[in-house]
């Protein structure tokens, strides 16, 4: 993090870094020096305690083998390569797996008011930009590190997953709450005997739509049977 | 946003919304009745003034279709089928494309300290989860908010794309920067004369390792054609 002027967003950024798993952090010219007490940064005192701090970024970056910037594009030209966040996490985790040595792999955030100057800019490699809607529109620096971290750590393959099915009434629990329901209609007086046949089908059909869960069934079944107790008396 | 604390939350949640094309703010119960004037919310102020204000969960969801509670997941036991965001995020897109109407579908958000209460929880018809690395650490709300948003908000197809190939020298531009740099060696006195011819393949395999940009192909000439003209005095 570069120049970052409100310590509220190193401390942000720090608890995002331990949300998604990510520890070594490092701050060149915070504009408080006391932002290792930054607020809001439940959960991640460890890691600001350990943040590494720098008077420069070619200093920061010394050791790593890949320094990748983040702007919001306003209207300055860019000399680099500029890929969207989705694209550039993709190379990023290739670099990471690729086994290209321990080195590593540099993510520069600027300061809110101006970004990463040109200066910050020529150190690195190429620069990534998080998908807005409108490019003048700059995002939250602790939201952004937050979304950038976010997408190195998100699993693609989780977005097909169904990791939670939920169980479903089998059809004879279904016929159960079914047969109640009709009792309960019949004595209600809502069922005419003339079409008594068709309202079966269309209660037997609701019930199948409603698509009970399967730990719902004696719930409802439950609630049938204290209705059909009551109008019975 | 239900029971927020932190007026700044709402802030950063109205800038994410802006940052990524959503317009509908609804918030239950604030802590602080001034929250419309919350800084850090550049570029939402039109979002927060037209954000309406609810009593509770029942009232703010009643016009929607689809409402989905989001969590951290601490101890609670949850009655809820339980989506990572990814997957969670997909469903909602099918709902908002499936053409089911207009009825909007809602996100919930708690409160910073306790999440929604089991009464919010249930107008859920599911819940939704950031997949941190430890659950018991629960994230910044304004970055979670962001988080979700671009989420929905990504484009897939992104990932695969190359939005922005780098235009690499020609053979003849690398050849012409072989041989200048050659020339350069042999005037400074770093070719040995019986080693020269491959040298010369070393320095020809190294320049198009190098895989000089096209742009830069007249740079790099330049400097050593200025190089040689300085040996030559």
């Amino acid at each position: 993090m570069v120049a970052t002027r409100n310590p509220l967003n190193i401390g942000a950024a720090a608890r995002a870094m331990a949300n998604f798993g990510f520890s070594r952090l490092r701050v060149v010219n915070p504009y408080e020096v006391a932002f290792r007490e930054a607020r809001s940064a439940v959960g991640a005192a460890p890691l600001l305690g350990a943040a590494e701090e720098y008077a420069g970024v070619g200093e920061a970056v010394a050791d790593c083998r890949l320094v990748i910037g983040t702007t919001s594009v306003g209207h300055r030209e860019l000399q680099h390569p500029l890929r969207r966040l989705e694209y550039g996490a993709r190379l990023i985790r290739g670099a990471l797996a690729g086994g290209e040595g321990d080195a590593p792999v540099a993510l520069l955030f600027g300061s809110e008011k101006f970004g990463l100057s040109n200066d910050d800019l020529s150190h690195c490699h190429w620069l990534m930009r998080i998908p807005t809607v409108d490019r003048n529109l700059s995002m939250n620096l602790g939201q952004a590190v937050a979304l950038c971290l976010y997408e190195l750590a998100r699993d693609p393959r989780a977005a097909a997953a169904r990791p939670m099915k939920i169980a479903r009434a089998t059809a004879e629990a279904n016929e159960q709450i079914t047969a109640r329901l009709i009792e309960v209609l019949e004595k209600s007086g809502y069922v005419n005997p003339v079409t008594a046949e068709s309202t079966e089908e269309k209660v037997r059909r609701l019930v199948r739509r409603l698509d009970v869960p399967e730990r719902d069934a004696p719930v409802l079944l439950g609630m049938l049977r204290q209705i059909l107790w009551k109008l019975g008396e």
